[in-house]
């Protein structure tokens, strides 16, 4: 069986076409009386950003905080929040942030009309009702979050995405300038969640010729951004890395990499796009070549990785690493085909982790 | 303004997935009770090819014949049978065919809910009512018909696309063993379309870094495709050519080759593909690199061009051409600027096309 792959509904992409939001919104405001709810990082709150949003009216703009990774808990109380300020559902959810932020939005959307918590959700299309009309506006580039199924949460017992066709959005305002600001060094670990996505599609075994295609186009673009271009025209390129690199998940999956991260994001709270940094360093082993680019792309871009992040780690701590690790089958038998228990055990993962 | 690009809602690509088919309209049935409508390329009428396609009960087949390029009366004789047939609109209109029948698929699909004739709506945004539910499935790859919003058609007095986002399929089946026994030349000349779709797209005014990451794919593919790879692997990658192709006209336009490849399909009934590599062979000082490109692909694939294919011609019929080819303002305007004008006039055009 092949995945009938769901897309996003619409893509908008050009330098400034966030000030096309109002038009977008329109439309949907046109069919509904409800509010739009506007879900944006509070790193913006001080910016004079919302000034850039069309929040009229009965809308609600809600600073959403992610110095933590998204939890299931959070989602509930957004949720239920949402439920308290009104009887109706809201006619939209605009969610304007990094990847933490679109799964915030993804996962909202789909909590305000499927019951239950969050947590329960955490799989496999295990979601049943449509969600709500959601929109993406990502301002950082390098998850593919975008364009993806998965909305990535941390739950009471894991780190794992709600991921369901009723995830996608069903509008992505893609704005380079929105990525123009971010701070060097979250920029490029960001933008080496999409080149590693890239890594590991490609040399993972589900691979097939659509994702392959996007995923070299995804690692092209990234290696022009971090080799070799700045200013303007690599953000458009990195936000379109970024989009590949989503892209080619459809008929692939990530690998050994995220399988780890995900771990260290569990335990010790490491963000997504870092905690692949800081994994991928090690990981020679099982993608030579991607490591050694990743490197260079590392001394290029001035950037010291954090080392010794699990060092004083308890004996729990890292049992628990563990298993939030191996929790993640698809992602093991991308990388390591069918057999992999019989190439990854405990003690090797455990081994990788005390070394990071 | 940038423009709000319709997506193909779902798609599912992979060697023996229109197996699936049969799957993917259970869910529409569920939700209706009237006929599946196959429109299905009369080539394979004695293939047996409809075995593989699940026609069911009140369902109807029509083999439709594309050995014309499609006209607008007889998208209209296609409407007027249908509603004869029943006075329910069908759940879902499945093109299985060339870009010609993908342009049927989608004319059909939109004239049923909309009045009057489809030579109303050749233009831009002119259709009003949603489309019936209607599939894709490519048989050639080449146009990326498959991706975008436009039905191409040849009128009372031209040949122009109903461009609208309700063309747009709402599934796409990409299955690359409907394409290994395409006639070889047939191929070259579908696969060429998709490789100057890609040069005219990134040598065109209009272009952005998502219309350029696509083309710049699209064109790897197709160069791979047509001097390097044989077998299976170059199906699949043909068909991701076209995708890719298709996908990067999102923010672009093709340019000079289709305008004058537009005239030749309209008075000497060249099919598209032909007909653009006819008239590229003449466009060294619009596309120089192209073009050398092309003529070495034609020299690898053993292909021998059709040549003198204007040399008859009355006066009249040269001047309707060069009508044809000037109605398509934003082509020129992406080939050659907001001034083309005072590069393009109709004397230059019509000593280009005495050349073909």
């Amino acid at each position: 069986m092949f995945r009938n792959f769901k897309m996003v509904d619409r893509f908008i992409f050009g330098r400034g076409c966030i000030n096309q939001l109002d038009v977008i919104l329109e439309e949907i405001r046109e069919n509904s009386s409800s509010s739009m709810v506007f879900l944006v990082d509070d790193v913006f709150e001080n910016a004079e950003f919302d000034n850039r949003l069309p929040v009229i009216d009965n809308d609600y703009l809600i600073w959403v905080n992610v110095d933590e990774e998204p939890k299931t808990g959070y989602i509930d109380t957004l949720t239920e929040d949402l439920h308290g300020r009104s009887k109706d559902l809201p006619s939209g959810i605009i969610g304007v942030g990094g990847g933490s932020v679109m799964d915030i939005a993804k996962a909202v959307s789909m909590m305000l009309v499927n019951p239950g918590s969050s947590a329960d959700y955490q799989g496999w299309d295990l979601i049943r009702k449509p969600s709500v009309y959601h929109i993406g506006i990502p301002t950082l580039s390098g998850t593919g979050a975008e364009v993806s199924r998965t909305a990535v949460l941390s739950g009471p017992v894991k780190k794992l995405g709600i991921n369901s066709d009723h995830a996608v959005f069903n509008q992505i305002v893609l704005d380079p300038d929105l990525i123009a600001d971010v701070p060097k060094d979250q920029r490029f670990y960001t933008g080496m969640d999409c080149y590693i996505h890239c890594v590991e599609s490609l040399e993972g075994t589900y691979l097939n010729a659509f994702s392959k295609a996007y995923a070299e186009k995804g690692m092209d673009l990234c290696k022009g951004v971090f080799l070799e271009k700045e200013g303007p025209e690599a953000d458009e390129e990195l936000m379109m890395a970024s989009f590949c690199g989503g892209m080619s998940i459809a008929y692939s999956q990530v690998g050994v990499c995220h399988a780890m991260s995900y771990g260290l994001s569990y335990v010790i709270g490491l963000h997504h796009g870092i905690g692949n940094c800081v994994a991928f360093d090690y990981l020679d082993e099982f993608y030579p070549k991607g490591v050694a680019e990743f490197r260079q792309m590392c001394e290029e871009n001035d950037i010291d990785l954090p080392r010794k992040l699990t060092a004083g780690l308890s004996e729990a701590e890292f049992e628990k690493m563990v298993d939030v690790s191996l929790t993640l089958d698809p992602l093991w038998e991308n990388a390591l085909g069918p057999d992999w228990k019989t190439i990854m055990d405990r003690k090797r993962i455990r081994e990788l982790y005390e070394k990071m």
